[in-house]
């Protein structure tokens, strides 16, 4: 009985051990696990945000930044021999000319959810993506990958995919007005275009590349070398009198991204439905904001 | 005596539950850091991102998601009315030689360091910033700014504020290297053009709105519009013959927004030097990659 009185306090210490490690063990677990795989944590207070986007978040804060701010990876160019630019120069009145004309061309451009089945020709679809990919990039990387999607079976699987995503967004968001406006919010996650429009263009960014002996390269800057790619993309699409409308799919990428065979360096950045407009097409009667009010004269 | 033998686990219970709470106090506080201030730890861990990227970052993790993937505030869109939209149709064959055309445009396009002093018509400036103003953007937000600055002395401060950082970041970069390679490195931080070049065009993006009744309106997708917004501004650029490098200062952004007395919620995202290039102007002799390394069709 002494003994046991000798021992409760030990075994009392050895019980608040085991359970003191019990409750830290989930949480250490659980700090791993955020500095690690922090997409999956957060996805309890942001679940709007494409898991895709957030991946790539991750990976700036763990590979650290970059190189040099204008996007030249200096070490290469000093290997890289230069060579004379002298690129098409116009007279005053051309210049003045053009920019009013382009101007007025990509002011025509609408994003647009009515696309006509009718064909378009692979040669301009090409050219498109061949143009997309002349755009600037951090250190030259050209992070883009773009997939083109025409066969019909694969079309709708993508439509399947993006609207079972993007009804689960809705029935989260509207809560208890659900019930009662049904009807009207049905039409926000049917995209009858996914399977109309002759063309789906899937706009991966890759978030790093691999070098030849098999060490990751980060890329840096890839969302936003791949956003100013399909800038051009869109300019070159109004071009040739194509439409489409600017889609960032809800928590489809790695779905789709699996569908599409694609690697995991890459991820889905951005869906763009392409054809010609169909021949009842509206869009809503907005204005874009006037020149003063987007730029400051200094 | 026995009263104390009895009590000895009580207080090895205590001891312990003391312990566990110092223990796990401090781990709840740095829990409760990540949550609300990850942005300051992480600044340890990528000194070379952008603080204001960073910034970005927090706002899109603590403001949450998005509405709508295809860009259209489905509300907003429900109270505009709609209008027919036809848009100028090609025939296939102008249809291919516009995509041609337009590709053998762009592919001129480089990014150029040396720029002529000789001044650009103002109206073509504004006609590009007006172009890149056509960009689609989350929500119909235009989440942009464009700030052009051709004042000398302002031009001259920007270059100081830029020049001071990267210096900082070189010398950080390279280390014990710097002693001996000094001469070569400088030259990387050296950015003549900011004060050679006409126009220097600061973009900025408006990570959030504030509503008439004095609240914040979260601008979705902020950074991969104004981005957007940037590959057109790009591409308009090239039609008129002017040239540029695409640059992202690193961690000028607040000093350079204090500078040009921006509001504190547009985050600078790019500067472009914009003019003429320099009649012995040289690029390195990079190349892109071909049209199958970075088209794939399904």
């Amino acid at each position: 009985m002494a003994l046991l009185s000798v021992l409760t306090p030990v075994l009392a210490v050895v019980l608040c051990l085991v359970l003191g490690y019990m409750l830290l063990k989930p949480r250490e677990t659980e700090t791993t696990a955020r500095k690690t795989e922090g997409a999956s944590k957060s996805k309890n207070f942001r679940p709007w945000v494409d898991q895709d986007l957030q991946d790539d978040t991750e990976n700036t804060a763990r590979e650290g930044g970059k190189k040099d701010d204008d996007w030249v990876d200096s070490n290469e160019e000093e290997d890289c021999p230069h060579v004379p630019y002298s690129p098409t120069r116009y007279p005053v009145d051309t210049m003045l000319q053009r920019s009013e004309d382009f101007y007025a061309l990509l002011n025509q451009r609408r994003s647009l959810r009515f696309i006509s089945p009718e064909p378009v020709p692979r040669e301009v679809i090409d050219n498109v993506i061949r143009t997309a990919g002349t755009a600037p990039s951090g250190a030259h990387t050209e992070p883009w990958t773009f997939v083109v999607v025409s066969d019909l079976e694969m079309k709708h699987q993508i439509r399947q995919i993006v609207e079972a995503e993007e009804e689960v967004n809705y029935r989260q968001r509207m809560g208890d007005k659900w019930v009662n406006d049904l009807a009207k919010i049905s039409t926000n996650w049917i995209k009858e275009y996914l399977d109309v429009a002759p063309y789906l263009v899937l706009i991966f960014k890759q978030t790093y590349g691999i070098l030849p002996n098999g060490k990751k390269k980060t890329h840096y800057y890839n969302e936003i070398s791949v956003s100013i790619s399909c800038g051009i993309l869109l300019a070159a699409l109004q071009n040739v009198g194509l439409v489409t409308v600017t889609s960032t799919p809800l928590n489809c990428g790695p779905q789709l991204r699996v569908l599409l065979k694609r690697p995991t360096n890459e991820k889905l950045l951005m869906l763009l439905p392409v054809g010609y407009p169909a021949s009842d097409a509206t869009v809503p009667n907005l204005k874009r904001k006037p020149l003063d009010d987007i730029i400051v004269h200094i």
